[in-house]
């Protein structure tokens, strides 16, 4: 049952098809935080970005396709994000068991860009014949090549809102106009999360953002009306307002494997500063399968609040 | 009820079909200055452009969709232009009660190119499902990557014009061939109106142009001809005639947020040389919505004499 | 009623659609040179191509779009050429009483290149939608984008064939390649010509070539065999034998505004050397109304001898 | 009849429809291996690749299309692996009699590229046409075309799977990122063997991996993790891991000609660490006949075991 | 009627649709070559390749498009081959009197690459409405650009073999990867013969090579095995075994213009290597009539022994 929560959060996509607001809602009523309006996904994409043992091998259970819709299913995620064929290798056996994300683009480390554009790698007929919720799509802005992606982003979306499919954008902003620090400050964060809401996307995943301002311009803008940046959730609440003032679901990732506590303190800042949730992928399916449930457990413990 | 002059500006485009004049009609004929053949529109891609903060810090209420919509209402636009989000995020709740003209390209600031091209961010069909009058494209003529834009633009204009929408092109001379003050001079602004034209563009958004002569090959020719260009009227005037002589619309921006008297005073110039109208961003949106609506009234009080 | 000689030159294409040879009447049977198998047109794309103060002030009546149909008609062209909008802004006004040319391709002087391309600034389907009777595409041989050029003529030709349409190629030799005066070499014009035909042109326009050769493989080969190309006549019997030994139309183009004299000294050695008419733009419409006619008719006197 | 263990291997690929479970299922049931779940794969494209005499010379009856045909059906090989031009030349002859896979891109060495890219040599329509059982692509992971690659894959693929076909890719590291070792380094092999099952190969083919690593970042990873890769059964077994844990078909291929000794060892390793086969090229078909056949039968043999 | 040797080439191209077939047929069974299974084509794309004076100021009526087609039908040749514009001007008016092979690429000499690509100049769409049995398709293998070569060959052949079209491809290797005597050696010769075989293509046409080695991997491997290539009977014997080991339809030019004995001995040369014909271009329409025809019976002769 839809809860009034889930109603207000649909009522911001009015402009879409059923099909597309039905997706959605599946996404807002699965798992253990269903109906809250707050999602904590599971995407599983680093065997195609890092390599599979720098990916499994601490836990190699997760070689296995099946161990993450497991995982997923089990530690009560809203969904499961993967690319084509880690969703092909499961999408039979755990049909209707959880919402999928079919990731449509991505990059593998074989080769490095300074200015990186992610290969296509599937399609949305892909995520209609293997019964997906959403397609997935990287964006670098900051990248020479951002047009490019933009350009594709423009097709599918397209396509995935004609077919009732849900669009979530991985905006992580990267390329030679950056520097290392830039890719998490707090003005490109904002800016590549109102991008992401600008080109369309139903959803959005950033990374935490640093107290960095990276862009002079900006910095002036920042100092002179005072933006609150100092803890993170100030942060989380100036990226939510940036996009779209909350009227687009906008989510977290924190990056690395780390320590519990550092884990559950990010998402506390998450939640405190108005977050819509977590997607968490290394921090959990490289755990051991008990610990990765019971952070999970934790995580939406505390979205939950 | 359409007005001589409307019926007059529609002759002009006799070769389009009766959707497309419809849609023209559609835009002439909203707001306050409904029948005048004059326009003010609203546009608001700053957000994408320039990033959420150096667009809405300054009114923080520009960070919501909606505010938008109902800033161009109320004040009594002829319509309202923004990007595929932003229109996405409004469409459904105010339809019916504004023209809106959705950006198909646009260019953000996480990347400098100095022969820019904006990402195509949007679809013709992307208009019809959202109920549009018009789609909106910029060009940057003087860039190496003109081409590239003008043959997009012409697929895009084709489907438009085929599907019963306007088509407004935004003008912006820009790239390594131009100096700073090349693009907003005399011969420049006029010759990026006069391709836009040929292009099949119904309305035209370019800057106010200043008395500098970029090309020497056309210096030679407002020198022989002693082409009038001394006063704002005297400038927007010839980009009028640049302009089919007139038998397009054409409309004006200023550019960045300034006080009240200088808008003003440059609308009146706009007004006097023959101008169409204007679109007001930046110092509408960035102002408190009681100025917004007070300097918007002031600027159509000007155009309705 | 079709004359003799056009149902000669029409037996050339016998290759066409009825449509395409209706249109090729059309053009031939127009006029004031109607039925002579010789043609006049008027082209204005100049306000593209070098901006619209550089192409009308001379002249300003020429910044409105519906002075051209009119000099083209009181004129007695055969046709009138022009890029997408001046076509628009006349087609319905003066439907059927002048075959229109659709320039579906154009370059513009804010940006130079030395190794050129026009954008594609209209389609097949425009020009239908339009009721002209042909689509003219610039191509410029010598430069490393002929093949870019090349490549989209076949696809612009083969659709326009396909729905009855003529095709008229402007053949500008240009390009890093190239010599400025090899742009207009005796060698260079007549390959230029010779390409457009292979290339399934029906009509096409190249620039009067002097008797300069730029190729030295071409140079031992018109030494070797004495190729007569000492006057204008000369070189033009040469253009023409190299354009399917005279089975194609061809007709030349002047450039740059002079005095009569000059004008119609040259169509006389056009004439006699067996072309097929002259494209008068600048020497046209830059000249007063009056001028402009009574010059047109000097020029079409000469070819009706 | 299908076995228990094809029936377990086809329950891996349960997103696909019945007609690429026939093709697999048709593959895996074919020649002296039929039902084992292990292949034996006859790949003749060394033409294209390095050209007739080098591939040929040595046992001239291969540059006749029909030999190769043969020597697979003789051989009692799963399948035949061939350019459009070898397919054809015995399609029709030998139709019904082995499943052919039909290589769509190939490169050939009369033009190196430090990142090279494979020309796409045929479509899915003429796998189809010819009886294919399925389409067999290269890609070369670690080149900078890699993402042409990859984005034309997913066009394949989705194409062939929506007509019935397999996928067979062959993973080739290679470019200027990637040392000469590092073309067959333990963490590049896997890698690339992880990318094609991420992007939905249904078979994969790589070289036997040796014990180097090449990227540091993994080699953190292999030391921490002390992952077994000292004997080729190790490594072997790593791959297969590496490919989904087991659960979409690697197969293995030796490079060029050696002693028999040398190629049945290796074949040993490959199917002591699991493997599912050997693609078997210029070891079989430059050897004569005889030896060929004699050479086939012995590596079947071990994989039967 | 067909003979025997017309039927037994036939049945190498089994895999044809009865379109294809009936095209290759008719090639076969056309002019004084007819039912013997050789044949000479006359070509004629020099004007589009070198420019009109250096092709046809020789022999003037070789700038009459209708002169090549007589001269085909009247020397009893099997086939003409041409760009676009010379088989419109003749398709018509000599339908049904020789087969015609449509030449759908072609480069200019205004620009030149050292790694040259030809421009597509015509579609199958064309050869199909101007009644050719054939498409000729120009491969540069060695070139940097081969790649978009032989993709773009793929779409054409594909298209072309599903409407009942033959294939005919002219391999010049070529560009910035081959000395100049690489273009006629050996190893490239049969290397480029052996690529457009595997490209599908039904005939295929290659200069005459020379008893240079190109390649020191090709060397080793023709002083290994002792490859014989000192007459020019051996070198043809030679590309035709690399050509499918004769099951292909290969063709040899022998370029620039020379001497009637010069000529005569290199046909016996290809005649006596097994080669499957001649292709006869400036050695035919540079000369006189009478001279061209004299020589073709000649050619002719020596191919029906």
């Amino acid at each position: 049952m839809t809860t009034e929560r889930v109603r207000e959060i649909l009522s911001w996509y009015r402009s879409d098809n059923p099909g597309t607001l039905g997706n959605i809602a599946r996404l807002l009523n699965t798992g253990k935080l269903a109906g809250t309006g707050k999602l904590v996904i599971l995407p599983v994409d680093q065997g195609f970005e890092h390599g599979p043992a720098r990916s499994f091998a601490q836990n190699p259970s997760g070689y296995d396709p099946r161990y993450h819709f497991e995982l997923a299913i089990e530690g009560g995620c809203n969904a499961y994000a993967a690319p084509l064929g880690f969703i092909e290798a499961g999408a039979a056996d755990f049909a209707g068991r959880i919402p999928t994300i079919l990731k449509v683009n991505n990059s593998d480390s074989l080769f490095k860009d300074d200015d990186p554009c992610p290969a296509v790698t599937a399609t949305v007929q892909d995520a209609l014949r293997l019964g997906c919720s959403a397609i997935g799509y990287t964006i670098y802005p900051g990248s020479s090549q951002r047009n490019e992606m933009y350009n594709y982003l423009r097709e599918l979306t397209n396509e995935a809102k004609s077919v009732g499919l849900a669009v979530v954008v991985w905006a992580y902003p990267r390329g030679s106009s950056l520097s290392k620090d830039g890719e998490t400050a707090m003005d490109v964060v904002a800016y590549a999360a109102h991008i992401s809401a600008e080109l369309g996307a139903h959803i959005i995943k950033v990374k935490v953002p640093t107290a960095h301002i990276e862009q002079p311009d900006a910095k002036k803008v920042y100092d002179k009306y005072q933006i609150k940046i100092d803890t993170l959730a100030d942060r989380i609440r100036h990226v939510v307002q940036s996009t779209f003032n909350g009227r687009r679901i906008v989510i977290f990732s924190g990056g690395a494997t780390k320590g519990t506590d550092e884990v559950l303190e990010e998402i506390r800042g998450i939640h405190a500063g108005g977050g819509f949730g977590s997607i968490m992928g290394r921090n959990v399916f490289q755990r051991p399968k008990k610990d990765a449930l019971a952070l999970l457990g934790q995580a939406m413990d505390i979205f939950k609040v």
